[in-house]
């Protein structure tokens, strides 16, 4: 357990868990009933979440909204009549999109519509089809070797069909209209790290930011599906987010027990950047710095050059980085609600930075006598003169030009604290502290 | 022993111990007649040291200069009339700026106002109180277990009253206004590395420079008591420090035997940085640098932010970095001769370096024919270059742009040694020279 | 062997050292017909080579065209009558630019003219002595100390008179004015790696040049006698090279099987730098990077600050750097068809990355729908993206900003590589190319 602090607010036990349980089951995709249900479940922890529908053939710059996928059934009954593969039992068994079939065929014809993981015999894989019509099922190797010869059924019951693609959205005002954006998306089926705990920890950070008493940036928080959904949301709201984003975040995969990780920026050297080196410097020493060309998510949009957010992504087990992942290994047991709530609380550490930086200037020349404020210890000699470091570190470094993220780095102290340490002085009016523009 | 090259004008054998050991006993605090008589011994070696008187309760910055200390005799009797702790064996026995007292009390009571360092039982520590008035006395752990119970008797003979504060300054022309500002303090009572090394170096280069038959900077040497005369040397000099002090440095801790030590300036970046770090690299590779956060001494006022000098401190081994420091266990077997002188030599070299520094710029499009100057072995082929490299290379670099100390550090070669190669190259018209503005 | 790609038009099996054997035997010195003779060789690869001849007394900058040497016969006699050091058997035996003489004198005046290697007693050094009149003879240490007392004979059948110094040079147009230098010398006698292997393996370069059929850049060779030739053709094509040349190589020492080596430019930040390095940490990642201040050959007149033209020198082992340097043991066998065709295609991979390097932008918002572009596995899930990380990550870092260069030395990619690819974006629209001014 890291030793990260725990704000007000904070979610209860199990709570995350709990909500992991309940929206596991659904069959999500990228449209469909599946991730509207799922939204509507999230927004019963955030009543304001707007939920917006995108028409099916919408363009959406160099891509189509697709048609809506909505399944009911699917299963492959073998020569026996047996359902060797059924969707009932476990929803990745079917091929994302996979179009209606109904249709008697020989195991060599079957086979060209399977897909399992010889290195993994006990995994089904997690396969989708959404921009070419197809149709197909996934299994474990073992289930694929067992399979006998003779004639197969498959039988798929799915719409595929204009209609639309669905996101939430939620925009927490602050003092100011400078955004810090969290976005994560919904669409995975019965996955955990990759894809429920994203949502979860988003969900639960949105709620404790709408506990502050006070908010400086307003905070944007975006609920979609993988890439498609994001360039909606991207298309819908282009101006507003690179007018006003200064830092944001894509959340996902934070949710098994796994160091914490980062993905930077294209350029390395945004606020987000600095904020999330800073923070996990801090939290998390050992975490796993990957580069930008390791990305995989939505930050391959959001951070492309024509749009340019100063977007990361701070995770614990990358996606692509362990074993499980999309499989349906990536299940309940690979996730904790520890680690989720580790996950709220280090994101929540990165708002706390954003929150607080700002520029301090030291007021007097030279340095102030603390001891006639009662701020040092007044026998000199060989006193400690630890518990008044930062008071003096601070001072020396408030030059007017540092941002207080910077001197906290440059301290290796938690920005967190040292706020509190300038806004003593600021009492004692011994800096100024000017908001950063 | 470095290798550090002697200069004319060095002090002779033995000279620095001996101040070391005539100073060594009075009691400094930073006020009051130890001061002056210390800073007037000074004086026999710089006549021209001008000492100057600031009166009690002058306001300085956020602080006011405290009222003078003087004290004659003090003592602790124990309940058999021994005196068991006695100023007149070591002045490190009372808390400076102890106020006066007579009085008897119990062993407990006693205990209140004494100070001993239970993980070294054999040094009596330095403590003092000059900002709240109070009165204390230190010992030895040895001496403090060995009380016994009764009645004690406290007699402090001190006069605490207002006085003025006492420095001393001196400024030594060069061709040029711009300055080069050597600080250190002498407020400390009997010890030796922190502090007497650092006056006694500080006089001994102020020594040399006086002797030298030209000076291009103009050298500021300040003599005061530390933290206190720190920001009254700032509070009447400001401007003046502000607009002509190109590179400074607080001399202290230079006279024990330990690796040198850098305390860069808060950015680290300013001329003086520069010239320490190339001094250090060049005759004390294995130097330890510090970081400026670890800084404790007089640059906490010279690179506080609103004054913001370009000041570095070379010591040897720093304050709070070795066992001895504030304690008694800092005397005079803890510094040496040689270490001093050597101490006196890399400050030296620090100032050849500033002197020394100018742009040159190559006369010769192509390289020149130093054959025909006699300048180069004439029979090529396997004849080593060894000992035309410095000419090549200081041609090769002298772009007009980079400085001799860039230069310098690149080609790993001494600037001292660069300066004599570009005056060779000056007098054969194959470069020219600019002095930095 | 390396594996860098072959380009068309290579030369064929052992026509590199088969040119070497050729050249090898001649008398090369800075002037003089064994300089003219290896050139019209030289010749017969590149018709187009242009010989200049610049007459002696000529005004170079700080220098002067020496008189011509043209060397018939020279060797010593001993008291016997035996030639005991002939010139026809090595002429390494000779130091270059020996003056006529002949005469008898004892071994010990002799001894004042001979030249040995007592560490390498197998080898004849070379010496020059191109600016002072002077005669001698090179021998091995073996040879020397065989030598018995007695009257020796010399004799130096030389012409050393006003006459001229030769050089060749050939410019290939291409589609911009701006060039890319390559600068090679062939004054040296019967040595193989330094340097016989500069000039073949440049010439060899030229002969592919000539066979692009498009360039972007224009391509200058100079072949020229090293230190006073160089010196000369700078006197001749200063405003032209300062102006134009965007990238140039000094082309030495690539006959050997050793590593690859870069000497830098003076400011390692040059355009050619950049390339240099991003090739050789490409197809060489072991390559020996070495300072520029450890530079010999005629970037010191290139590099010159007054001349400041932007040129590296890759090489294998460098001059200085192996034993056989400048001795009859650089010969023949020390170096290989193979190793001078790896540096020919070194060299062929920068002028790809010049010719390749350009500003990518990319033209969409987000990412592209690569799928319906035949550019994508159209089913997502385990699908390994390996085929198209190149195209998603040139695109992720097309910013309109960084060129070609940067990205490709980022993604840890060839930058002829990704030349490819951009090429297919964007004739796929997604993306535009913008050429380098």
């Amino acid at each position: 357990m890291l030793r990260i602090p725990v704000q007000e607010n904070d979610p209860q036990p199990d709570e995350l868990i709990g909500l992991a349980q309940r929206l596991f089951p659904i069959c999500r995709s990228i449209t469909g009933n599946g991730f509207r249900q799922s939204l509507s479940i999230l927004q019963e922890h955030l009543p304001g979440l707007r939920i917006h529908e995108v028409a099916s053939g919408t363009k959406v710059f160099d891509w189509t909204v697709p048609d809506e996928w909505n399944i009911r059934d699917a299963y492959v009954l073998d020569p026996l009549g047996q359902k060797v593969i059924d969707f009932k039992q476990h929803n990745l068994h079917l091929v994302g999109y996979s179009e209606p079939i109904s249709k008697k065929l020989s195991l060599q014809e079957l086979q060209q519509h399977l897909h399992s993981l010889p290195d993994k015999p006990d995994a089904i894989p997690y396969v989708t089809s959404y921009y070419k019509r197809a149709w197909g099922f996934c299994l474990t190797q073992r289930q694929r070797d067992s399979l006998i010869d003779g004639e197969y059924t498959v039988f798929i019951d799915a719409d595929l069909a204009p209609g639309s693609l669905t996101y939430g959205d939620l925009v927490i005002p602050g003092a100011v209209k400078d955004e810090v954006f969290f976005s994560t998306y919904l669409c995975h089926p019965s996955m955990a790290n990759n894809e429920l705990s994203g949502p979860i920890v988003t969900t639960f950070l949105a709620k404790w930011l709408l506990g502050l008493p006070h908010r400086h940036f307003t905070y944007r928080i975006a609920i979609v599906p993988e890439t498609i959904g994001a360039l909606v949301y991207l298309n819908q709201n282009l101006r507003t987010l690179r007018k006003r984003v200064k830092a944001g975040y894509v959340v996902t995969c934070v949710g098994d027990t796994g160091e914490f990780s980062l993905i930077p920026s294209r350029t390395g050297a945004t606020l987000a950047d600095r904020v999330s080196q800073h923070v996990l410097n801090q939290f998390a020493p050992d975490y796993v710095r990957y580069s930008f060309l390791q990305r995989a998510s939505d930050e391959r949009q959001y951070c492309s050059p024509l749009v340019d957010l100063p977007m990361n992504s701070i995770m614990r087990s990358k996606y692509h980085e362990y074993a499980e992942y999309h499989t349906s290994l990536d299940n309940l047991d690979f996730i904790t609600d520890a680690s989720m709530r580790e996950s709220v609380a280090m994101y929540q550490q990165c708002v706390l930075a954003l929150e607080g930086n700002c520029i301090t200037r030291a007021s007097t020349i030279g340095e102030p006598q603390l001891g006639k404020r009662g701020l040092y210890p007044t026998t000199g000699g060989q006193v400690q003169q630890s518990d008044v470091s930062d008071i003096v570190d601070l001072l020396a470094l408030s030059d007017g030009q540092s941002d207080l993220l910077d001197i906290a780095t440059r301290m290796g102290r938690p920005i967190s604290e040292l706020v509190r340490i300038a806004e003593l002085l600021r009492q004692h009016q011994l800096l100024t502290i000017k908001t950063i523009k």
